[in-house]
């Protein structure tokens, strides 16, 4: 059956390893749902953070191969195992002078944070799970989304230690 | 001179599409610094975001072969104008008894949250541009960083309208 996977990747930060591992996925006609890679504390590792939906076997023959890439250090599965993950997003949305109540109401609620101001939209920023994140996108659809920046998923393991 | 460089791209949301992208920028030996992509509202329609660093007319070039791919719907490039940014990190912070007091006084300073505690652990979420997500890491670093996991930045046009 289908599942959604999210997969930590250590990697050497260099030119390249974006771009093959990001092959080994569509090589399969497997989709990444999200993605991000940013540096860690060390300048010449980066993690990765994917999500993708598809079947275990299939998925554990690419974790196989990940690890066997030159320059990927680690690769983790956070599927199953206790891990905070939290996403974040700017939304701005169109603010029409009699929706704008409203929309303060919902950053309230949410935490949310109105970043930005003009005189036809707020820009909001929202950082959560991906529930929050659904729950949120689909109060805000109605009054009228113009534009989105969504980071993708990023998690790290609950470990005991 | 070399200098930073954001990029926002409108993308399908299809296998393949990042790999090439990524290509692109390794083609020409230029590393990718931070990469996000994820949905937007349209789940056809996935946006990257993306920093990279190199010389002006080289960009320009990736540019035009971006407008050039199929699946590429469009390119903006950030720097220089108006734009809101930010980034979200989960920070693993190695949280020794005497050290605890300390750890929480930086959280409530810096706007974070304490996302999960362990035995010997606190992890910590934080939200912000380049600037606050480099100030936060140098102080938390002397503490311990056991972990981390960032998104690499995000970023909308504060535009008129």
């Amino acid at each position: 059956m289908e599942e959604k996977h999210i997969l930590s990747i250590l990697v050497d930060n260099e030119p390249g390893v974006l771009s093959r591992i990001a092959g080994l996925f569509s090589g399969r006609g497997f989709n990444i749902e999200s993605l991000c890679v940013a540096e860690t504390t060390d300048p010449g590792v980066s993690r990765i953070t994917l999500v993708t939906v598809g079947e275990p076997p299939i998925i554990e023959q690419i974790e196989k191969q990940l690890n066997k890439l030159v320059n990927v250090i680690k690769v983790h599965e956070l599927t199953g195992k206790k891990f905070v993950q939290r996403e974040l997003a700017l939304i701005k949305i169109i603010a029409k002078p009699e929706h704008r109540a409203e929309i303060l109401r919902i950053v309230d609620i949410f935490r949310c944070k109105v970043v930005d101001i003009g005189p036809e939209h707020y820009t909001v920023e929202v950082t959560g799970d991906e529930g929050k994140m659904e729950a949120i996108l689909n109060i805000f659809k109605p009054i009228g989304i113009k534009e989105i920046a969504r980071t993708g998923i990023i998690a790290l393991f609950r470990d005991p230690n």
